[in-house]
C-alpha cells in the first residue's frame, strides 16, 4: 500500500513527519511512503532517525517540492500559488493514482481546496466535510462531522453528512446499524433551527438510516450516537472546547493529586495512566480527521501532532484504503438518494416535494442555492 | 433581600429547591425566600428539612401556585397557558416589585418566554441572551454566552451579548477591562461566517470595550478571554458537550486509579478532591446561568441541580442584585449604543452606515430583520 505524505505544514516541522511514517511503517510493513518537501530537509531528517526507526528507511522515498503552504495562507492564494508546495505534489501524487492515500498535517482550509480540485468529489457531495472519531463513554466512539469545512450548512448538506458518517462507522467500525443523529439545543423535535429541523424531517424519510432523532452536546460523549451531524461552525468550537477543557481537565487532576502529599507518591505512579488518558482525549491530535466526500483517500494529522500523531494518522488512511471507503462512498450516496427520491415520489402530498427539497434531491437541484 | 423562587420545574423534584433555599439562607441570612409551588408538597418539604436547615424556615415563606410548566412544553403553550404556574406566580412577584430577584430550574424556553413577558427588556435589546461563567485555566472564569436562548444570531445580537457580557465581568467580577472575544473557526480575520465576521467589525468600531477578536474553541479554557461571544446554537453545544466530556473524564479518572491495585487506596483517598474537581466543571449545575437583558434579575438552575446547585443559584441572584446588575445595563447599553452611533457618524464612508446597520445601531432599526 502506498501512502503519500506531505511531510512539511505540521507545527513541529518534518521531524513529526518523517519519524511518524518511519514509525507506521515498522508497525505495518506493507507501506511504502513517499514523503513530500523540500528534498534537503527530508534527507537531513531521514538520517537523523534513531536506530530502531532507521530500519524502516527502505520503504521511505523523498520527492522534492520546495514550497510550503503556510498555516496563515488563505485558500483561494494556495490554489493559486501552491504548486510547488509539498501539499500540492502530494495530491498530485494521489490525483495520478501514484498513491492509495495521502496524509497532510498543513493548512486546513488549503487542504480542503487543493484536494477538491486535484480529486474531485464522489456522489454529488458539493464540498467534503471533515470528521474524526471522538471517544465516548465506555470506551466506544461517535463520528463527529462537519469539522470546519462548511461553516453554514444547509438541510441537504446536513443529510450528506449524516449518509457520509453512518457509511463510514458501517465499514471501518463494523457496525451493521449505526446510530445517527443530529446535534440540536434539545431533543424536543420542535427546538434548533430551520436548517436542523429540515435535516430531521428529510432523515425520517430514509428508511435504510438508523436515524435516532436529535442529541444534544452531552449526548456525544455519552454514546448516545455512533455518528453526530451538525454543521462545520458547531462541530469545529465542540471539538476545539473538548480538546481544551480536556487539557485543562488532566492539568487539574494532577495538580490535585500534587497539592495533597498523601497523593503525591500516587499521582507520580499515576503519570502514565493520566498520560495515556490525555491522548485519548485529544482525538484530533491522536486520530487524524478524515476529508469524507473526496474521490480519494486524504486524512488531516493535527497541526500539533508529534511523530506518534502522524502515525496514527498514517494507520487511519491505511485503514480506509483497505475498506475502500470512497468507492463506498460513492456507491451508496447514489443509491440512498434514489431510494429517497422514490420514496419522496411516492407522497403526493404537497409535503413530498418540500422534504425532497429540503434533502437537496431534487434532480439536477444545486444544493447550494436553497437559502433559507 | 427578597428571592422569588419557582421551587417546581427542577428533574429533582422541590425537595432540591426548598433545600437548597434553606442552605442559601443559612449562608447569607439577610435573605427572604417565597417559594412558589402547590402549597401542600412545599409544606411537607418544609417540613422534613433536616435540623440544621430548619433554623432556616422563619425566613421561607410558602406561596400558592398550583400548576407546573412541564420540560417538554412549548413557549408558546407556557405564554398562553401558563398563568397558574409556579414559574409564572414567581415572574408575577418579581414583576410587581415584590421580589428583587428571581431563580427557576424548570424549563429554559418557557422561562425566556414568560420573563420577558413578565419584566420586559433594557436597552433595546429584543430578546434576553443566557450566559454563565466557565472554569478556565488557573482558577481563572470565562462568562460565554448566549447559551440556547437566540439560537441564530445576527451581528446585531452577538454585539448585544458582547456588551452585557462585558458588563457583568466588570461588575461582578471587578474587571477593569474585560477581554471580549468572539467564537470562530480560526483566529484569522478572514475566517468564519458573515455573521461573526460583522460583528468583529462592528465590535472593533467599540472603543470602550477590550475587544481582543476571534478566539477558537480551546481558548475558552484556555483562559485567552473573559467573555466570548456566540450564538445560541453553538453556546449551548459546547456548554453541554463540556458537561458530557467532564463527566466522561472524571468517570475514567476514577477507573484509572481503581484499575491499578497501586493506586486504588489513593483513589479513594483522592475521591472528595474528584468531587470537588466534578463541580467546578460542571458550571451550569453548580452556578446557574444568568438571563441578560432582562428589566429585571432571573437565574436559571440547572434542570439537575441538586440543593446545592441551587443555593449557588440563589446566591448568584443576590450577587446580582448587589451589584444592581440590570440597571447597569440599561443604563451602559444605551450608553454604548449612541458612542457607536456616533463614531460611525464621524466616519463618511460608505462603510459607516454598514457597520452601523451590521452593529444593528440604525435608530429605530430591527434588529432582526437583518437577514444575510
Amino acid at each position: 500500500m502506498r501512502i503519500a505524505i506531505d511531510a512539511m505544514g505540521g507545527d513541529l516541522g518534518p521531524r513529526a513527519s518523517v519519524s511518524g511514517a518511519a514509525s507506521a511503517v515498522m508497525a505495518d510493513p506493507g507501506l511504502e511512503i513517499r514523503l513530500f518537501g523540500p528534498a534537503a530537509r527530508l534527507e537531513d531528517e531521514m538520517s537523523r532517525l534513531p536506530r530502531p526507526l532507521a530500519a524502516a528507511s527502505s520503504h521511505l522515498s523523498i520527492e522534492n517540492a520546495p514550497g510550503v503552504v503556510r498555516q496563515d495562507q488563505r485558500p483561494a492564494q494556495a490554489l493559486r500559488h501552491g504548486g510547488d508546495t509539498s501539499m500540492a505534489a502530494m495530491l498530485g501524487c494521489l490525483a495520478r493514482g501514484e498513491a492509495d492515500a495521502g496524509v497532510s498535517a498543513g493548512n486546513t482550509g488549503a487542504l480542503m481546496a487543493l484536494s477538491r480540485r486535484a480529486l474531485g468529489t464522489v456522489g454529488g457531495v458539493p464540498r467534503p466535510a471533515i470528521s474524526t472519531a471522538i471517544p465516548t463513554h465506555r470506551e466506544g466512539r461517535c463520528y463527529l462531522l462537519d469539522l470546519g469545512a462548511n461553516v453554514e450548512a444547509e438541510a441537504p448538506r446536513l443529510v450528506d453528512f449524516a449518509l457520509m458518517g453512518e457509511a463510514m462507522a458501517r465499514h471501518l467500525d463494523g457496525l451493521s446499524r449505526p446510530r445517527v443523529a443530529l446535534l440540536n439545543v434539545g431533543v424536543e423535535g420542535t427546538k434548533g433551527p430551520a436548517s436542523v429541523q429540515r435535516a430531521d424531517e428529510a432523515l425520517r424519510r430514509l428508511p435504510a438510516v438508523n436515524y435516532t432523532g436529535f442529541v444534544e452536546g452531552d449526548g456525544i460523549f455519552a454514546g448516545e450516537a455512533d455518528v453526530v451531524v451538525c454543521d462545520g461552525f458547531v462541530g469545529n468550537a465542540v471539538l476545539k472546547a473538548s480538546e481544551g477543557l480536556a487539557k485543562m481537565l488532566v492539568r487539574r487532576v494532577q495538580a490535585t493529586f500534587e497539592a495533597h502529599w498523601t497523593s503525591r507518591l500516587v499521582g507520580l505512579l499515576a503519570r502514565p495512566a493520566l498520560g495515556r488518558l490525555r491522548r485519548e482525549l485529544d482525538p484530533v491530535r491522536y486520530n487524524g480527521a478524515s476529508l469524507l466526500g473526496l474521490d480519494g483517500i486524504v486524512i488531516k494529522s493535527h497541526g500539533g501532532a508529534d511523530a506518534r500523531g502522524f502515525h496514527f494518522a498514517i494507520a487511519r488512511a491505511a485503514e480506509e484504503v483497505r475498506h475502500g471507503l470512497p468507492g463506498r462512498l460513492a456507491a451508496e450516496l447514489e443509491q440512498r438518494r434514489s431510494a429517497a427520491d422514490s420514496a419522496v415520489a411516492d407522497d403526493r402530498l404537497d409535503s413530498g416535494s418540500r422534504i425532497r427539497a429540503a434533502a437537496g434531491m431534487e434532480p439536477g437541484g444545486d444544493a447550494t442555492s436553497q437559502q433559507e
